[in-house]
């Protein structure tokens, strides 16, 4: 496996390649990111990860503070996938002017969800993706469900700034006890990973609910409320899975419905979704 | 020439040549436009123009409808010029679904100048930029002085999204009683064609005393209200030729400093400037 560190480098391994898997990730990686990869690896010549702690998507320096970094383990267990190269470039590499005053935005789409509780975080994200797109030069590039409004504000971003890449989105990947997997789900403590099931059994109960009740939006709203109230929920509840709109009305819906959650366990901010049709 | 109406053919034409000048243009062909035409045609293999009226970039929509069209006098004058292709998507070809909501925003720098009386028309100029190179992939891509805002902002856009282009600004080009050459001054009549050279003359005292009175801003400032008193003035002053700050004070400025002017003759909004040094 190829250690790229420089943009010049990457853009002559990508020139030398026209058929790229891409998956990028901030690192500490688990088996939601390599799920990605080996996707990626069935469908393209070659595969590409990056990984980058990006700071200008990070609304809470702490959170960045405190993200967790092995990159030793993680090259390992791309090495392991048979993944070709990995992208590690530093801050300097990625913003030599600092991080640019452009913001790339979606008004009414990033008012809602996390959009609401992080601002800045997805204007950091678009930014971070498109440069990543623009050295790399992927032919599909892998996003995981589990970050659902971040995979459709690229898919978005993508088709709206004529980037030439199929911007595909993965399953959620989770622990055989049903918690979504993260990388901040290490800062959880034995008790607090037990307190943070509440949220996918949360989801996993309205999925099945949903086709029962369909017709009963209070009643479906109410009990996921109740499920969750031992946590400190951001939001949580029954969204427009294109527009990411509260659905107030079952009758007027579009064909899938994206029932999510952000809720914070011992200061840890952990999100999980599930999508109906 | 080649005529090009689609992006999978400019896509194509972009592919096979790596040494593209690109000239991006709404049309209505001038000197202006034909003068940056020639500098792509020394410095590049081949040239590109597109002409495109981009509705998202006109936030007043009488000027849209107002804006002159003569698709057949330009295609003869860049024909004449030796322009290897001539793109012209349709409407539907640029934005198949419609205006994307995405927006591009510097926001100190887009509330100044212009940006402060236009909302949106930078955020739609650097949306049609951005795509136009996605398509034509140039090398070079040649830009007005008399846009200096526009200019600028582009400049940084290419840099901060890293797009592999080299945004090149060329000087003014005025008619020879100093009018700046623009596709609306067609709409002026001859008495406010002769109203609107209070513009350029203003600009061309007020840098001729800018060397004499340096340490006299407000003197300046004054002369320049005063020389443009008759006219609608939007705004019109010194500003940092690099953040487009108004200069309240010039002992503290960086090199450059552009005396720029923005006024309505006869309903038609005018603009230019001076840089000094």
């Amino acid at each position: 496996m190829r250690i790229i560190e420089t943009k010049a480098e990457m853009l002559a391994y990508a020139a030398a390649d026209h058929d790229i898997g891409f998956v990028p990730t901030m690192g500490y990686l688990h088996e939601g990111h390599l799920s990605l990869v080996r996707r990626a690896k069935a469908e393209n010549k070659k595969v590409v990860v990056s990984i980058f702690v990006n700071p200008a998507q990070f609304n809470d320096p702490a959170d960045f503070e405190k993200y967790p970094v092995d990159i030793a383990h993680d090259a390992g267990l791309l090495k392991a996938e048979g993944v070709d190269a990995l992208f590690l470039p530093s801050r300097q590499e990625v913003y030599p002017h600092g991080v640019p005053l452009l913001t790339l935005r979606y008004e009414a789409l990033m008012g809602r969800l996390c959009g609401a509780f992080r601002p800045g975080h997805f204007e950091g994200v678009l930014l971070i993706v498109h440069n990543l797109f623009m050295w790399v030069k992927p032919a599909r590039a892998y996003f995981g469900l589990k970050d659902y409004q971040q995979y459709l504000l690229i898919q978005k971003m993508a088709r709206d700034l004529e980037l030439p890449v199929d911007v595909v989105g993965c399953p959620l990947v989770r622990e055989s006890d049903g918690l979504a997997l993260s990388s901040r789900n290490v800062r959880l403590s034995a008790t607090g990973r037990k307190e943070a099931l509440k949220i996918s059994q949360a989801l996993l109960k309205a999925k099945r609910d949903f086709s029962r009740y369909t017709q009963n939006l209070p009643f479906l709203k109410k009990q996921l409320t109740t499920d969750l109230a031992p946590l400190q929920v951001e939001y949580a509840s029954f969204y427009d899975a294109h527009t990411l709109e509260e659905i107030e009305d079952f009758s007027k819906v579009k064909p899938q419905v994206l029932i999510a959650v952000a809720a914070f366990v011992e200061g840890v901010r952990l999100i999980d979704n599930v999508l109906v049709t």
